[in-house]
């Protein structure tokens, strides 16, 4: 029989088919389970609406009356022109029991739903959820810290290079690693290149897979001067309202542009695409990050993926904060 | 029941505790087998004597008869001052059959090894056994191209840097990584450090581990001058003779003679110690291979085991040739 957390994780999942469009809401999922049957389900569609609860609430119809609705996070408890708060439209389809992965640090929220659901007599579980939160954590970042979550890709040789002296960087990595590195992008609200990459490399950094060209994310180039058409400019990156409402950026090089995000520790997320060669004298794939003792180095990263791609190998590794 | 090649697997295994002390014999093992157990078994002990098969066939005496007798390599065929050709042993113990795991390259013997058991009655097998091949990789590379089977050992961050700018290197990987570093260089007749990293560095390049310490390999400065109290100097390392009758030679670096032994092509073998680290600028791993086009790179080294040393990774990938 399935536990809450098992529940929770379905939640979760779906909640990952309302990334990126979402923003700017967060993409919540929702599953409402009775007798160990799943009567309805959501997540929040392109634009923010509806959001999952709603869409959850509305398949499952009157089945809703004593059914335990799993949401990945507590229910909005503020009316917007856009629509009523989830809160009250949970509290009048009466589900015996709501289980909440992550509660909102929106301060229009925060708590504020659970509590409206727990005067109306209804149960409420907060259980703590990994997945949840892991699904949630764009949304998490920008509305604590005021900044998206930062994703870096590298995509080097065993040791390290991303070009010849030359510059030649087409390809390192094989057709399996570059797809992978596109469906990656497509789960970003917005891409970075640093003003170099821009220039020499001329990126389209479109989402070029089929059925997900609508996707292609919002783009940044850093760089103190403009940015050419269709591009937005972006100097400092830790100033207040940098990327817009962006939850999810990635970063896509070159070495200037990832030792920036580096060197402020705002990188989140390390993409690590290596091809099995050698290059030796070659452009290395970060710059100076202002590192001065190796020391200070250990401890940051922790990998939590690998696998094959092709010839090539992904590791995935996560700042431990 | 076991097969032909399990039995010649256990052989390969065994020939491994010969190594790297068999020098200038090849690291022989040998397995006698007499109705699905083992009577008698072997490998070459220090200095090359006994030979794996003298050592078999002493261990299972009357046993041998009847048996089929394992061995790595084709049993020798020519008699020394240090003891009688393992071919002439074979034929008078009677094993019923013989199978052998690869034919022995050195002119002296040349299939004239198995010609000798067959004129004898004795029924001979050759089996083609990667294990056994690869006990034997120093041996064979040394017997048919004049060289040792060249094994390149890095130890980088993620982004392929072996030190900071300021040479700080101490430590990037961790005990685990470094043991078994130590261990590896254990199983090599000879290392090699290029000039640098002997005036920087001043590595001692002993095993430190418990009961190995007389492992310690002969060894090598990549120099055009001249070498310290216990060391010997090499300048050009395609030289027909270089480093004497070495089998297996460990490249520890640094970073030009990592790039030497690259740009001509003789690495056969890559340990790539990582450590889930960033470093930014710093000094590479690899100095400049002469490589001018992205092409070239590929298809060249295949990864061929994969794992966890404490925090750090290692990967090892063989040169495909």
């Amino acid at each position: 029989m399935p536990t809450d957390a098992d529940w929770m994780r379905s939640a979760a999942a779906l909640a990952a088919r309302g990334r990126p469009l979402s923003r700017p809401n967060p993409a919540v999922g929702a599953v409402l389970v009775r007798e160990n049957r799943v009567v309805g389900r959501g997540f929040t569609r392109a634009g923010g609406r509806p959001h999952a609860e709603a869409e959850a609430l509305a398949m499952a119809g009157d089945a809703t009356r004593g059914a335990t609705l799993y949401v990945t996070l507590e229910p909005c408890a503020h009316v917007s022109p856009r629509g009523p708060a989830c809160a009250d439209l949970v509290v009048a389809a009466r589900p015996a029991r709501v289980v909440v992965g992550c509660t909102d640090p929106d301060p229009r929220t925060a708590g504020q739903g659970i509590a409206r659901l727990r005067d109306a007599g209804i149960a409420v579980d907060l259980i703590d959820c990994p997945a949840a939160r892991a699904s949630l954590a764009g949304y998490l970042r920008r509305t604590r810290e005021g900044r998206p979550e930062v994703t870096l890709k590298l995509a080097t040789s065993l040791d390290g290079r991303i070009a010849l002296p030359s510059g030649e960087s087409r390809w390192i990595t094989g057709d399996a690693a570059r797809a992978h590195a596109h469906a990656e992008r497509a789960r970003a609200d917005a891409i970075l290149v640093g003003g170099g990459t821009l220039r020499i490399d001329a990126p389209r950094l479109d989402v070029r897979l089929p059925g997900l060209a609508e996707r292609s994310p919002l783009r940044w180039v850093l760089t103190r001067g403009t940015a050419p058409d269709g591009w937005s400019a972006v100097s400092d990156i830790t100033a207040p309202g940098a990327f817009d409402d962006a939850q999810y950026l990635f970063v896509e090089g070159g070495a200037q542009a990832a030792a920036h995000f580096l060197a402020v520790d705002m990188v989140d997320r390390l993409l690590l695409y290596r091809a099995p060669i050698l290059i030796g004298d070659g452009l290395a794939a970060i710059g100076d990050i202002g590192l001065d003792r190796l020391d200070a180095a250990h401890g940051r990263w922790q990998l939590v993926s690998h696998r094959a791609l092709g010839n090539d190998t992904l590791e995935i590794y996560e700042r431990s904060r």
